[in-house]
């Protein structure tokens, strides 16, 4: 990375309020199809290591440690913009997903629904989940 | 609301997992056109409410009460379908926005970015934010 992109993202990180975990939530939305694929969390390392690397990295909370988004499963999310809302506290993060999103093998993460008054999963698994952690 | 889809709510209900506070993170995603336009919390009550209204009902976490979206500035969220993620942390609001999300009158929260290496608001003021709160 460049001084003036090193730069821009040490603005950008200054304008987030973090909460008191240093952590705030990041939404990924395919940057073509607008389909809103999950939603977890990063910290200032793992955006600053987001853009580096042109990859989306999350912050895991249960491993407490960088989470490389398809590390282990293969189904990479590569960065294409970082957005955030008017208070600072959300990320909206374009990416093209490679795969699937979801461990399930759908995907998007967000496959259940209120529909017509029952509870539906309202698309298909699209990679066996057993091929996805080996 | 009939019976059925009390038992359909109530079953969403025991499927989500709230926070220590009893709030779960909420985006809005306009239903037909995909555009992520914010995100807020909302608790047990903001989401049967929401059911019931039709309409999107937040918890407001600074004023400790629920907050009918659009209520002071008429830009009402109305609710279209509810969705939610794979471990149940997350939901995905699939809303009929009227007018804009945003306080500042944009459309979308989402207005800040990284692009081209700088920080670039990428919308423009739809409202002028003096006309939505009188």
């Amino acid at each position: 990375m460049n001084e003036d992109i090193k730069s821009t993202i040490e603005q950008a990180l200054a304008t987030f309020r973090f909460n008191p975990e240093g952590l705030i939530p990041a939404i990924a939305q395919q940057f073509d199809t607008g389909e809103v694929l999950m939603m977890a969390w990063m910290n200032e390392e793992a955006i600053s290591a987001s853009f580096k690397e042109e990859r989306v990295v999350y912050w895991s909370r249960s491993r407490q440690t960088l989470w490389r988004k398809g590390e282990t499963s293969g189904q990479i999310q590569y960065l294409k913009e970082m957005r955030w809302d008017c208070d600072g506290d959300t990320l909206l993060v374009q990416v093209d997903q490679k795969g699937v999103a979801c461990h399930t093998g759908q995907r998007s993460c967000f496959f259940s629904a209120v529909r017509d008054g029952k509870i539906k999963t309202i698309s298909t698994v699209k990679i066996d989940p057993s091929k996805l952690y080996k």
